[in-house]
C-alpha cells in the first residue's frame, strides 16, 4: 500500500517506460541470478495464459496436471489465449505430474501424428494445487523429459513463495536451474493488491509478448502501480516472510485439526494449505459457525467431506487455534 | 461416382443455390420425418467442429466421452472452431456416455460457478469410438439430462448408418425423436469421396451457421459436387445396404478371431469394428503379413496388444476368411 | 488513492461479490437513471474488446470510424475477443461517423451475403479520437441507423466525462437516451490508477459476460480495489470536476497556440485534446525543450506538422502559458 | 473428371500418404524448378487463410490491397484461422499494391510500436481483383520492401494460370524468383472440381502446416481425390490451355462492348475479367435478358453502373459475340 502511495506521488512516461519498472527487471534479474525479461499483469490467470500462448501454438498440447488451476479455474483462458490449444491432464494423487505418464503422453501423441495436438508445452504448479511441493530433485527429473522433447516448461507459481520457504533454497536453484523456462510469479494471494509477472528466463523467449499483452488488454497504462507493488513485495524479504507466516500456520492448523475426532489429512501440508477429510456434520457445523473454506470437488472420498483451508500472511495463531477449538467442540 | 459425373454435366448456381442442394435438403427432410437444415462439407472432423462451434460459446463446456474422435483425433478443431470451448471427457468402459456421470459433472461445474467453463453441450458418437451403438432408450436417457439442463446434443454420425442398420429402426428415432438436436451424418467412411452433412432439426439452431461455414474455407463454389454424393448414397437405401455389409463382415470377423488362441474381445461388436486383444507375436505376424489395422492406445492391457480392427462396405468374406485363417496359423 | 487506502482495510469476500462492487452498481445506475449491469476493469482496451465481444460474433462486422482507437491502437484486442470479428472503418473528418456511410456500408454487405461479414455492431468513440464531441441529435440519428438494422451500439467512453461536461447533459441523456446499449466507462485517464467500467444500460445483454471477463483475467480477485476507484471518481462529481479543468486547459491552449506564426487548428477543440499543424522546427524544438505530446500520423498535412496535445485534471494554467510562451519564442 | 474416375479404382493409404500426393509434389517442384511443399485443400478462402495463419501471428498485420479477396469475400476466414491478425488494407486504382504505401504503412506501425499490430506478412493477389497482372518487375519491387523488413509474401493466386498466360514467363519467374514465398495455386476456377493448394516455396517455411490443415478441417481421409484433380490439371499444360482460353474470351469481349454507346472500360484487361462502366438501363437489360455478372460494389461510378464480367476455359466465341450483339441492341 505506502509503496502504491510512494508510485502515486510520480509522474513517469506510461505504458511500462517508467523507472520503477526497469527497477524491477533488475531486482527480480539478481535475486533469480541470471537476466530475466519479466511482465507484471494484474492477475494470476492473466499471467498464465498469457505465458502458455507464448509457448504453445494454437495446435499444441500442454501437458499438466488433471487438477491444475489453469485446467479447473480459469474458465479456459489458456485455450482462449493460446488460440484452441489443448490441456491435456496428467493424474496423480498429490498434484505433482511425474515423469512417467508424461513420457507416455508424449509418445502417444507422436505415434498418432498429425491427427493429434502436437507435444508443445510442460505446465506445473508450485506448490501445487494439493498443498504440496515439488523438491529441486522432481523438478529435475520432469523438466529432464520435457528437454529431451524439446518442450517448454511453465511454472504456475501463484504460491511461488509459499514453495520456495518450504524449499529453503534460492530461487534460481527452484526455477531455471531446474529447467524451469517460464514463471507465473504470484503476488496476490501473498499479500499485493493485484500483481503477478511472467518471468522469462531466457529473454529470447519473450520475443513480441509485449504484444500478447498489450492485445490482451493487460498492459497498463500507469504500469508503474504493478511494478511498485512487486518491487515492495520483493523488498527485504517481504514475500519470503509472509509465506512463513502463511505456511506455518498451515502447518499448525493441520496438526491440530488431525486430532479431531473422524479427522483425516489428505495431503502432506508443505505450503499454506491443508486438505482434510472430516465428517460432513463437523463440516456443516464449522461453516455455520462462520469459518470460511472450500468443499474441494477433486477427491471422492467415503469416510467424510474433503475440504481445503487456507491460511495467509496475515493468518495468525489465534486464528487458528479458534478453529481448531471450534472442531474439537462440534466433533 | 456416377453421381459426380452426372453433376458435371451441368451448369447450375455456384455456393449452394443449386437444384442438387436443394433437393438434398428435401430428401434428407423426408427420410428424418422433420424439416431440417443441412449443410454438406467435406470432411467428418469439418462437420463436428462447426457444429459445436453452433451451440458451444468459447467459454462454454462440451461434454463427451473421454475418447470420444473430437477428444483424441481432431488436433483441437473444436477448440479451434468454437474459439477455446473445453471438450470435458467423461468416462466410462464401451466408449458410451451415461446420465449419472454428465449430471455430476454439470453439477460441478456450476458449483464452481464463473470460474468454470459454462455447461454447454453434449456431444455423443454414435457408433461409438469402441464400435459400440447406444439403443433408443441409452440415447433418450443421457438427452434427458442434458435438456433438464437446457444442452443442446450433438451426435457424431461418421458411423451413423453403421449404428443404424444396428438398431433397425428409423432415422428419425434414432435421432431427433431421442432427443439429438444435431447430426454429424458421416458419408465418407461408408462409401462417398468426400462427404458430410451438418444436419440441423431445428433450423432455427442453424442461424447464421452458413457463416461458420464459409469462414471456415468449408463452403465450395461447386457445392453440388457435395450434394450429389450425398443424394446418391442416400439413394435407394444404399447407405444402409453398404453399412449392413460392413456391419455383417464385422461380426464374421469377431466370430472367427475369438476362437484363436490368446485372442480377448474388448467390446461388443455392434457396427463395422472389432477390438480385440491377441498375443504381440501374434499381432506382429499380421502386420508382417501386410494386414491393415490399428495398435489400439486408449486401453491398457497386460494380456497382449489391444488392436481395432475395421471393416468397410467393400470387404466381402473372403477378407475377412483370409485374416482368420491367417491368425489361426500364426498363432 | 485514499478510495483504495480504504479499502485496503477492508476483509471483503473475494471475486466482485464485496460491498463495494455492488454499491458500485447502485451508484452508477442511479447516475444513469436506469438499472445497469457493471463490470470493472483495468484498462481501456479490456473494456473495448471485452464489450464488443459481448455484442458481435467471429464472423460479424463492427463498424467504427476508420481512426477510431480500437482500429489504431489496441494491437487487434477486438479481433483477439471477438475471435475474429472485423473492424469496418468509415471515413469522416472529424472523427466522428455519419448516417450515410454507416447505411451504405450495412447495404453493401446485405447484398454479398454470406461472403461478406454480417452487420453486427456499431462503436463510436465519445469524445472522438479528433477531439470533437457528438451532440445529442448526432448521436441519436446514428443510432437509428443501427436499431433500423437491429445492430447494437457501443460507446468507447475512454474520454466520457469530457464529453460530458462539454454536453452539458445527464449522463443517461448522453447515452441509453440517445441508443447506446453499453458503454466503456473510463476513469484511468480522468485520475484514476487503473480503472474502466463496461456498463450495459440493459443487462439482459450482459449474459455470461462475467465468463468474458474471467477468461481474459480480468476479474481480479480482489476487484474491491477497482470497485473502490470508481466509487470515488464518481463521488461528489469528482470525475466532471477533473474532466473540465481538462477541458478548459485544452481550450486555453488552443487559443494560445492558434496564434502562433505557422500553426492551424485542425479540429474543433471540445474536449481535452488539441491537434494542430505547427512548423516542423517548431514542432522540434518544442519537443528539445522537453514539451511532451504526439506527432499524429493519421493526417497527411503539407503546410507542417500534425501534432495532438492532451490536457489532464491536473494541468493548470502555468503549464499551458509555459508552452504557448515557448512555442511564441520559437516561432 | 476422369482423373478423378481413374484415382477411385485404386486403394491407396489415406490422409496424403498415397502415390498420387506423392507424385503431386514431384510434379509441381519439377514445374517451379525448385523443391516445394504442396498441401492441397478443396477452397480458395482455405488455401488463403491457412497459407496466412502460417506466417503472420495473431498480433500481426498482413499488409495486402483494400479490395483484395481476402479482405472482402472471405468473411473474415483470414482473421479466424491467423487467430485474429489484422488485414490492412492499401488503395490503388487498379488492385495492384505499391511499394509507397506499403512502406509507409510499416513505417507508421513501427513508429506506434506496441499499441499497433506488428508488420507480419504481404499478400498480393495475381490476377489482381481488377483483372490486371503484375509484371515481374512489379513483384520484385514489391517483394524487395517485404524482404527488407523481413516480412513474407503470399500471393493469392485463384487465377494465377491467367496471370502466367498473361505474362508470358516460367512458373518460376512469376512467383519465388520475384519474391513469393507461399502460393495459393487455383484451380477450381479454371476448370477443377474443388482443387486449390498451398505451396510454399521453401519447405522450412511449412513447418507444422500440416496440423493447422488437419485442425480446420481440410484434411481429407481420400486426399487423392484432391491430389489428382491438380495433376490432371498440370498435365500438358491444361491449365495455361484453359486460361488462355479464358483470357482470349475477355480481350474479345472487351473489344466489343467498349464500343457500345456509353460503355467505358475502367480496367486494363490482362486476365480473364472485364470491368466495365455500362448505363443503368442497359445493364438491367442484360440482366433480364439472362446474362449473368456482377455488379461491382468496390467503385463508386457517376456515369453509370460498374459490373464486372467473367470469362472461362468454357467460354467460346459465340458466348462473347451474343452479349455484345445484345449490348448493342439494347444500347
Amino acid at each position: 500500500m505506502a509503496a502504491i502511495n510512494a508510485a502515486n506521488a510520480d509522474w513517469v512516461p506510461s505504458y511500462g517506460a517508467d523507472h520503477f519498472t526497469e527497477r524491477l527487471k533488475a531486482v527480480v534479474s539478481e535475486l533469480f541470478e541470471t537476466e530475466v525479461a519479466i511482465y507484471p499483469v494484474a492477475t494470476g490467470t492473466a499471467a498464465n495464459a498469457l505465458a502458455l500462448s507464448q509457448i504453445a501454438p494454437p495446435y499444441g498440447a500442454v501437458y499438466c496436471h488433471e487438477t491444475a488451476h489453469i485446467v479447473t479455474d480459469e474458465c479456459a483462458a489458456p485455450e482462449f489465449f493460446t488460440g484452441g490449444a489443448k490441456l491435456l491432464g496428467l493424474p496423480s494423487a498429490d498434484g505433482k505430474i511425474t515423469p512417467a505418464p508424461l513420457r507416455a503422453a508424449i509418445a502417444l501423441a507422436n505415434e498418432m501424428g498429425v491427427h493429434h495436438v502436437q507435444p508443445a508445452a510442460v505446465s506445473l504448479t508450485q506448490a501445487t494445487e494439493w498443498g504440496t511441493v515439488y523438491d529441486v530433485a522432481e523438478l529435475s527429473a520432469l523438466t529432464a523429459v520435457a528437454k529431451h522433447h524439446r518442450l517448454p516448461v511453465h511454472m504456475d507459481g501463484a504460491r511461488f513463495a509459499n514453495a520456495l520457504v518450504h524449499l529453503r533454497c534460492s530461487p534460481a536453484a527452484a526455477t531455471w536451474k531446474a529447467g524451469i523456462d517460464v514463471l507465473s510469479l504470484g503476488a496476490t494471494k501473498n499479500g499485493a493488491l493485484c500483481a503477478e509477472a511472467v518471468v522469462f528466463f531466457n529473454p529470447a523467449l519473450a520475443e513480441q509478448f509485449e504484444r500478447r499483452r498489450k492485445r490482451a488488454g493487460h498492459l497498463w497504462s500507469k504500469l508503474r502501480f504493478l511494478s511498485a507493488q512487486l518491487l515492495a513485495y520483493l523488498h527485504d524479504d517481504l514475500w519470503l516472510h509472509n509465506a512463513r507466516q502463511a505456511n506455518a500456520m498451515a502447518t499448525q492448523l493441520a496438526q491440530g485439526l488431525q486430532h479431531v475426532a473422524g479427522a483425516r489429512l489428505l495431503q502432506a501440508v508443505q505450503a499454506n494449505e491443508v486438505f482434510m477429510v472430516l465428517p460432513e456434520k463437523l463440516v456443516a457445523a464449522l461453516e455455520n459457525a462462520g469459518f470460511l473454506f472450500y468443499r474441494w470437488p477433486w477427491r471422492l472420498v467415503s469416510d467424510g467431506t474433503a475440504i481445503r483451508l487456507v491460511t495467509t500472511y496475515a493468518t495468525v495463531s489465534a486464528d487458528v487455534d479458534a478453529i481448531i477449538r471450534a472442531a474439537q467442540q462440534f466433533a
